[in-house]
This record gives structure tokens, C-alpha cells and sequence, in this order.
């Protein structure tokens, strides 16, 4: 099956119709995916991804000023007037349960808009890496995991968490046929997989947020099935795939 | 020094700006890399990267008819009215010496294209890698790696040499804080050191071409240090760096 996967390394490193009639799985480990992730777990209503202030702005005018909450942050510090950073960890059930989340986050946005001819867009990280796994062993359409990546470039983080998702797909046996894109993710996998989190640690992301995003957060980001649901896009908004619809 | 060292997986990957001042390698292994230092090897004047027919016919039409050749094909078969393929077998010293090779690429000239800002523009490939790393072992600005990749996407040959040449800067041993796309690069290419004309052998590119570019053309590409000239562009025109000016 995975002769019918590729990945792509950035929201920039496709064209949009190589996704068309696809299931797309958009991979933002630090942070969007995991805190998607985290919030549907412990209860949001639903994620709303926005690539700006302004989109944000825009969609919280037209809901009740009760059922939201507002996500983001500036250089690693909160947005004035908002209610949470990007931190996975804030989205804790006391704070999310019951609200839609509108989460700013630049790289992901861009991956989810592009994606828009896809078939199905789904949320993975290290988080639910299980669930992503065994949504895909059944799944149909051909699958493309895209990579967030920033500002076009690749992430180590993404890519390593593309290849976790290969590996586990091919029982750590890629076919000499599998897409370009999905043997380097598998190979950088391969590598990494006893270190993850050091290997993270030493990321380029780790060290352009160093001392403004937590350790804490990363640690958390980095850790695998935590979480067992499946985020995915729908009309604009994530929700998790409940498992009738799985 | 791999640590002002970056590798960018297409041409699609980065902002123009990303490579303001900086020297650039652009790799495109099959064909246009390996193609460009054949050419010089063998004595062509220069080679003028272009990326369509329309282009090309521009040039050519301001040239001597005497002093230039067409290289170029559409779906792997020379383009009507051409002089060569894009095959760097074709391009032979009884050939290419003495004239001017206007090359059809589309990868290659369009990460060329988007190298505008950079300070100095090198070509990489496997045939001239040690006259690369040669090079950048002495190279006082920082080093981006941008691989031509196939319309966005990376190529797995064109990665494997930016981590051949990454593997050489740094005699195996890269450090913990270089770049995600260093580490990457580089881990591909311990993954694949010792079987880099199988592992190419299967990659995207020869798949799609098969029957169309010959197996001697792909074996040929996959030979390392080869040749012993560094292409640079130059207002245009890619010439060989001569040893005085290195």
C-alpha cells in the first residue's frame, strides 16, 4: 500500500492538483497538529485553522462571543486579547470542552488550503500517530502526507513524523518502489527512531523558539499515541472522526 | 562549517530571499548538472540554461549559427530542429568543443532562476563532487545546497548528492546543529552510500523515464568525481571556474 503514498515536504512543495481526489494527511508537529490534536481530545467542539489575525478576527465576529476561544501567538507570545498561546498544553480540558477553538497557525494553514482538492484532509502527529495508521492501513484513495515544513523549507520534525507513519504502514519493509518523498521520510526515520525527542530537541524549530516555546511542549509534542483520535477537516472546521465514520 | 550550510530540496523551496549573498550549488543529477559539467568537461564555450523552447529560440537568434548548439527534448525525444537530447553522453568532446550549448531544462533553470540574489552560483553533481567540496571547503560565505527536484517535489538523487557532498564537508561527522535540511541530506546518504546507482536505479525519476533515458545515461550520472571541473554562472552563461579564479 504504501507504493500509493507520497509526501510532500512543505505546503509548498506540491501543485494543488497533485492532491486532488486524495486523502491528505497534514503533519505540523510543532505545534499545530498536536495541539489540534490535544483540544478535540479533551473536548473542544471543533478547530478552526486560520493563517492570520485578520481571518481570525473575521470568523470570531460571527459566533457567539461564549462558544470560542482564540489561539495564537506572536513570536511566541500570546496575541493581546486572545485567550491562549499555540501551546499544546494550555488546551486542556478544563479550558476547551465545549468551545471551538480558532487556532492561527501560518505553516499549517498553508498546507490545509492548499490540500483543497483533496478527498479527505486528516490531522497526524506523534500524538495519534496509531490512529492516523490505522485509518490509512484501510484506507481507498491514495495517500500524500504533507509535510507543514516553515516558510517552504522542510522540517526535521515533520518528516520524521511522515516516516513513523510510513514505517508503521509497511512494517518497516519499504518497497524499492515507493515514492522518492516517502524514502527519504522512511530513511530519516529509520535513523532517528531510537532518539526522537533528542533528535527534536536539535531541530531547527527547538532552536529558532528556544526559551519562548517550553520544553515541556516539545516533550509533549514528541511522545506517540497519547491520544487516540483523528482529526479531520470539514466544511473549514476539525473535528474528530468518530469511529462509525472511520 | 556544515553548521552555514542549508540544502533546499526543490526550487520551490525557499525565498528568493533565503539566498541573498549566499554561495549556491544547484544540483539537478539527471539530467542538467551532469549534462553541464559533461559539456565543459569537453571543451564547450559555455552553457546557457534555459526553460522552454520559446526561450532557447530567443538566443539563439542573436547567436551565430556556426557557434551554438540546441540541446533539449520533450518526453525523453529531441525536440524537432535540436542538435542533442538532453543526454550528457551525447555531449562529446568531437561535439560540444568549442561551441555554445543552449540547454532546455525546466528544473534546473528555474532553481537557477530563483538563485537570482545569490552571491555565486555552482554547479553540483555526482561526476565533479570532489571539485565542489574542494571548493567549499574554502568558501567564505554560508552554503546553500538547492536541489532541482521535479516540478516542487524533491528528487531522491538530487538529495543524495547534497548529502554525499555534506558527508565530504564534514568527513562523516555533522554536527548536532545543522540545518534540518543538512541533516536530512546527509542522513539520506548514509542510508544509501554504498548503493547510490541502485538506489537511483529505482528512484521517481528513472521510473517515469524508463525506456526513454538510457540506463547508460543514469549509470553514467551516478559516477563520482569523474570530472574535475566546477561549473559557475556567470551573466547567464555557465563556464568552468578556472583554478586561478577558485
Amino acid at each position: 500500500m504504501t507504493d500509493a503514498l507520497d509526501v510532500f515536504v512543505s505546503a509548498h512543495s506540491f501543485r494543488e492538483k497533485d492532491l486532488r481526489d486524495k486523502t491528505v494527511v497534514m503533519i505540523d508537529v510543532l505545534r499545530a497538529s498536536s495541539t489540534m490534536v490535544t483540544a478535540l481530545h479533551h473536548g473542544a467542539k471543533g478547530v478552526i485553522p486560520v493563517g492570520n489575525m485578520d481571518e481570525a478576527g473575521k470568523i470570531s465576529r460571527n459566533l457567539d462571543s461564549e462558544s470560542f476561544l482564540m489561539s495564537g501567538e506572536k513570536n511566541g507570545v500570546k496575541i493581546d486579547g486572545y485567550d491562549l498561546t499555540n501551546s499544546p498544553l494550555e488546551h486542556a480540558a478544563d479550558v476547551v470542552t465545549g468551545k471551538t477553538v480558532i487556532l492561527n497557525t501560518t505553516n499549517g494553514t498553508k498546507a490545509i488550503d492548499r490540500a483543497d482538492h483533496a478527498d479527505k484532509i486528516l490531522v497526524g502527529s506523534f500524538l495519534n500517530l496509531d490512529a492516523v495508521v490505522k485509518h490509512l492501513q484501510d484506507e481507498k484513495n491514495e495517500i500524500v502526507l504533507v509535510c507543514a515544513g516553515w516558510r517552504g523549507r522542510l522540517s526535521f520534525e515533520d518528516l520524521l513524523c511522515a516516516g513513523n507513519i510510513i514505517y508503521e504502514l509497511c512494517s518497516g519493509n519499504l518497497s524499492n518502489t515507493a515514492a522518492d518523498g516517502a524514502k527519504v521520510a522512511f530513511g530519516l526515520y529509520e535513523k532517528f527512531a531510537d532518539d526522537i525527542e533528542n533528535s527534536i530537541m536539535s531541530s531547527n524549530y527547538a532552536e529558532r523558539l528556544e526559551g519562548i516555546v517550553s520544553k515541556d511542549d516539545i516533550s509533549y509534542c514528541c511522545q506517540r499515541n497519547e491520544l487516540q483520535n483523528l482529526p479531520a477537516l470539514n466544511k473549514g472546521i476539525i473535528t474528530s472522526l468518530d469511529d462509525t465514520a472511520n
